[in-house]
């Protein structure tokens, strides 16, 4: 497959010239604080849905539906709390052309300017002088979703026809566990979905802050829980301290038993179930633009545990690694409490790879904990379970999808992207993946170091422009294709 | 020594007659929620002060002063936070008498009715048909303090002069870690505490809930916690899982191998310091009223380390014994959370007993804690450090202090009662000791199953009664030597 560079200019040069009017958009978003997690701001993640589908109408899609998925399961205060819809659209419905999914959340990350903001997290404030829009939700995931109406706007004053049809599907709850989405894909697969050949996710970052990249992997994730019961309640541990079996004590020996300080699991069995490391795939490291640096600046410490780059990226994309989260039901504030903690339950979870078995690894980890526990002669009762598993995504990034991708990127940036993957999960990739029976590329718009979750969350205003040009471009030359 | 049988019928038969009265005294002080630790509540603390001052007032004791003890350190949410005063009272001052120091504290820990409560916490609820009284702070420790009180009440209405010089010591912040206590007591002993000879504390309980005891020995406590730092700040485990040392690992790794699921500490060196079982001593524990049931009834489980009494009790009172009380830092709330902790602080401490040296103790850690870590190899930064230490106290049980005690509670219980140590750290008790150069006694007013810091606190009639009586002959028994 090769692509002929698409004459692209003047939907480059629309861009441009439509900068002003993008950023008011992006400042009109980050302007609705839509935080899914904190329930009295339900409000304001609604109000985005409807900020959404009003942009969406004045661009000419069709069809805008706002999903109401219920009430939001338990745990919440209100009872009766609404789960925010789900923004459905359409541009375009040209049967000669190829459709393509787009999907993004309108929902943020709680902030709050006493955090340690240096300007009003629900202000998008653009310094000049960097080039930089600072706000919550700028990279997270407002800039990208702007960016596909941008995308369209740039079409529409161009008297241009989009070379696909779009379907939209965004989200308000995404970084709140994106409640019903799963449920929402699945049971809109045959309808509102029916006939999309392709899902675009932006909702991810460059591994850097100076090359693109176009991700082709997601590691997966297993959470398990491990809870030691012995006592009917804490205990004061001068009274018993010595003639009581501690819950504490087995956990904490069966803990250490999982994985040690240079992070190798010591799960029997886990590491045979890696896909072997071929010459192809170990030469693709080489050329990624990482360094060891970049990982201290970005960890704040120098304790990594590797002292040069492949190793680095293979262990956060390619092997599984095990994190020791927490405790619930133990001593968890400051100073000293004299308590003997009736019942602790363990946090921990795997990061899967290929070719790692979900089910098979849930053996493993229950095999080697049912003996830890064993071995201890405990009078104790303990108890292994999986909370969740979000299995692990891999796609060819040879394929059609991430060609057109490439070649865009390279019109936009004039350099080749890296091909990375992550360390993380989206789940909803997955789900696409398996409910659509399509591809999936992620495209990110966004650098490494944005903050997304954190404080000072940022979009570099090259970013944004040239991501809105990468996105366009792609649908061009997939469409084209 | 011998003690000859005194007449004390008729203290006795008033105290009985006198019941009622000293039920409502006890109504009255449980009626002021006194709660320390409770910053709004601080004014019904210092509310329970001068209920306490009207009270000795009437029973015509002098010098009544409430020290100031200043602002309460930090943290504190009010800045201003006024600590309670400790009350002191004098009745009596012959040259010719002994003069014995009351210890007994006016504050209690904190009780809502929504904690599980059978009725309002703050109202002395009489059960006649167990005749059972039910309120926070029915047995710690306000009973006991009116106890004192109603000690003079009868020999007023006897027109009995008291056999020794009373000085009392009320203070206010006892759940709260006794703010303030030491340094008073110290600044006392050469004023209002000169010429104390002696130090009586009611403020434990019976071992069990039939046969009274007089408590000789108390455990110590060394409080550890161990810091493991790592990244600059919380990191998330898709991201950084495997490429990092993570700071749990390293922290759980040490935690695991400081006690073993049997209860046997791994700390090299420690039980070398244990001071050996005496045959004689041995025998001590044959007689003692408890069993392997008892204990289980207390802890709600069938997960004790011993099957016998003897092991039960020598494990509770004369062996040292670590407990893993929890970790700051880590995740520790229900679900899950995949981060990984940036920097997290193991907390642990070691009961202590004879002849454990506190600072040779503290040393043994150090060195184990301090090998452990280096062996891990790991690029993080582990600290270890006391964070408090309080010593053991045992007395001789065959001294005449407690043998005025044993003669008093067999007058009145018709049984020898049982002489005891407890796990747990009474600190003032060492305070007193050390900075009065005095014996200290301590005498149990309640029962092993009142329990004080949980639901339903209550104190037997019988035993507020007789506890009365045995207070009382204690002192014609000492003050006759």
């Amino acid at each position: 497959m090769s692509y002929t560079k698409l004459e692209l200019e003047p939907l480059f040069s629309k861009i441009e010239e439509l900068k002003p009017q993008f950023i008011t958009r992006l400042a009109n978003a980050v302007a609705i604080p839509s935080v899914s997690s904190d329930e009295d701001k339900r409000p304001q993640v609604v109000a985005m849905a409807h900020f959404l589908q009003k942009e969406l109408t004045n661009l000419g899609f069709t069809d805008i539906q706002l999903k109401d998925l219920g009430t939001q399961p338990p745990p919440t205060v209100n009872k009766e709390l609404q789960l925010p819809p789900i923004v459905l659209a359409r541009h375009g419905n040209d049967p000669l052309k190829k459709t393509v999914l787009i999907y993004g959340h309108y929902d943020v990350q709680p902030a709050l300017l006493e955090d340690g903001w240096n300007t009003e997290p629900f202000k998008l404030v653009h310094n000049e002088a960097k080039d930089i829009l600072y706000g919550r939700g700028s990279t997270d995931d407002k800039g990208p979703v702007m960016g596909w109406l941008n995308v369209v706007e740039a079409h529409n004053a161009l008297g241009w026809e989009l070379p696909v049809n779009l379907v939209c599907c965004f989200e308000g709850m995404e970084e709140s566990g994106s409640l019903g989405l799963d449920e929402l894909v699945a049971r809109e697969a045959q309808q509102y979905f029916k006939g999309v050949d392709t899902v675009c996710i932006s909702d991810n970052y460059w591994l850097g802050t100076s090359k693109p990249v176009l991700t082709y992997g997601l590691r997966g994730c297993n959470y398990y829980q491990l809870t030691v019961s012995g006592p009917g309640a804490d205990l004061h541990s001068g009274i018993f301290g010595g003639i009581v079996a501690e819950p504490m004590t087995d956990l904490v020996k069966v803990m250490s038993q999982l994985v040690d300080s240079q992070g190798k699991i010591l799960i029997p069995g886990v590491y045979d179930m890696v896909a072997p490391l071929t010459e192809k795939e170990d030469g693709l490291y080489d050329n990624i633009d990482f360094s060891v640096e970049e990982l201290e600046a970005a960890c704040g410490s120098k304790t990594g545990l590797h002292d040069n780059k492949k190793d680095i990226l293979k262990h956060r994309w390619r092997y599984p690694s095990l994190s020791l989260h927490g405790i619930e039901g133990a001593f968890s504030g400051a100073g000293a409490k004299t308590v003997i903690p009736a019942k602790v339950v363990g946090k921990f979870s795997i990061r899967t790879v290929p070719d790692i078995d979900s089910g098979k690894l849930d053996k493993l980890v229950f095999d080697h904990v049912n003996k830890l526990l064993k071995e201890l002669g405990s009078p104790n009762t303990g108890k292994i379970e999986l909370i969740h598993d979000g299995n692990y995504w891999l796609a060819d990034p040879f394929n059609d999808l991430f060609g057109a991708a490439a070649k865009a990127t390279e019109d936009v940036w004039g350099v080749k992207p890296d091909f990375t993957r992550e360390g993380g999960s989206i789940p909803i990739t997955l789900t696409f993946e398996k409910e659509l029976k399509t591809s999936v590329l992620l495209l990110p718009m966004g650098r490494g170091d944005d903050g997304a979750h954190s404080i000072n969350e940022k979009l570099d205003v090259l970013n944004y422009i040239n991501g809105c040009k990468t996105l366009g471009g792609y649908l061009h030359y997939y469409g084209k294709q």
